[in-house]
C-alpha cells in the first residue's frame, strides 16, 4: 500500500545534519514542540494583516513567496524532527485521523449537504 | 531522485475530504495558518508541565502516546493542506532550507567542535 | 505618572494560588511561555473559520463570547505570571515599545497619510 | 474594590496610535490573534534551546533582558488590543477564572498535598 506522506528521507537527512553538530542533547521533544512552535509563529505573521482573498494569492508576490516557502520548510522540518524523536510514524498517524475525521463529518448526502459560508471567501 | 518528504497521497486525500463537504471555501491559507497554530498549540500543551528527561520517554504512557499521534496528525494534515493550496512543493522547500542550514552551520571540523551542553539533558 | 497597565493584584493573586498548592516549581519561564502559547492557540482556535467581519461579531454569540472570556483569561494570567518570574515590569516595557513604535510608524502629516486597506474589513 | 488588573490606560494608549494611522481597519479580532500568535511565538523562540534551569536565570544576560523584555510588551499590547476591540474587561474575565481555578484545584489540607516534582526544577 502506498503511503499517505513519506518522511523517511527527511527524517536521515535531519539526523545525519544534527548528530556531528552535538544537537540532539537540544533535541528533546519538549524544546523541538517549542522550536516547532516558533515558525509556526513566523508563517502566521505572513498572513495577519492579508485579507483571507489577499491570502490566497499570497504567492504572486516573489518575495513573499520566498518567505513562505523558508517558513514551511522550517514548520515541516521541526514537526518531521519531533516525530522522529518521539518514534511516531506520521503516515500511520494521519490515516488514523483521517478515519477518525471521516466518522465525525460524515458524507453529504441527499439529505443533508454542507452549506456555503456567507460573506467574503 | 529520492524525494526528501512525499505528501501527495496526503493531499489528495485531503482534497477528497474536503470537496465533497464544502470546505475549500474555509481553507483560505490565513485559515489554515491559524488552524495550525491551534494544532501545535494542543501538542505543546502536551510536553508544557514535563521536563525534558520526561518529555523524551513522553510515549511510554499509552494514554499520551495515543493523545501525540493524534496531535501530530492534526498539525500535519494542516501543514500538508496549507502548502497544497498555496502550490508549494514541500520537498523543495525543505531542500533549499538544508541547504541554506548548511551554510549557516558548517560542519565541525578539526579547529572546531560543537559544544556539549551544560545541565539537563 | 499614571500607569498603562497594572497587574500588582493579578500578580499577588497567581502567587497565593501557586505556592499552597507547590507550582513554583513547575513555573519556569520555559514552562510559562509554553502554557501561554497552548492558551494562545486555543483562543485562535475560536476565530479561525470565522471571516474577519464575524471575528468583529463574535462577542454576540452568548456562548461563544464565554469562551471568549475565558480563553483571555487564560492568556492573561499565563502573561502576568511570566512576567511576574522573570521580574519584567510590563508597565516600563509596553511604554518602552510605544515610544520605539512612535518612531518607527510616524504620525500622518499633510504629506503622507495611511492608506485605507482593500477589500474587506 | 481593588482591580486585579487595569489597562484602561494602555487600551487608551493604543486607541490613540492606531486611530490617526488608520489601523483600526486591520484590527479585526481575527488578525489580533493571529499577531498575538506571532508575538508568543517570537517569545517562545528566546527559551526553546534553554534548560528550565536557564530560563529562570534568562535576564541575567542583557542582551536577552532587553529582548524578553520587548517581546513581552509586543504581547501584552496586543492582547490587551484584542481584548479592547472585542469589548472584554480583562479584569472580570481574570476574576471568573481564578474563582473557577480555586474549584478545579482545591487548597490543600491534612489529607492531601500536591506532590513534589521529580527531576530537573
Amino acid at each position: 500500500m502506498n503511503r499517505l506522506i513519506d518522511t523517511t528521507g527527511l527524517q536521515s537527512a535531519i539526523e545525519d545534519f544534527a548528530r556531528p553538530r552535538n544537537w540532539d542533547q537540544f533535541h528533546s521533544p519538549k524544546n523541538l514542540a517549542m522550536a516547532l512552535t516558533g515558525e509556526v509563529g513566523e508563517l502566521v505573521e505572513i498572513f495577519q494583516w492579508l485579507t483571507e482573498a489577499q491570502s490566497r494569492e499570497a504567492m504572486a508576490d516573489p518575495a513573499r513567496a520566498v518567505h513562505i516557502h523558508e517558513e514551511l520548510a522550517d514548520v515541516t522540518i521541526y514537526l518531521v524532527r519531533l516525530a522522529s524523536v518521539l518514534g511516531v510514524d506520521l503516515d500511520a498517524a494521519v490515516r488514523d485521523k483521517l478515519a477518525k475525521n471521516a466518522q465525525k463529518y460524515p458524507p453529504p448526502s441527499v439529505s443533508f449537504t454542507y452549506p456555503q459560508r456567507e460573506g467574503n471567501t
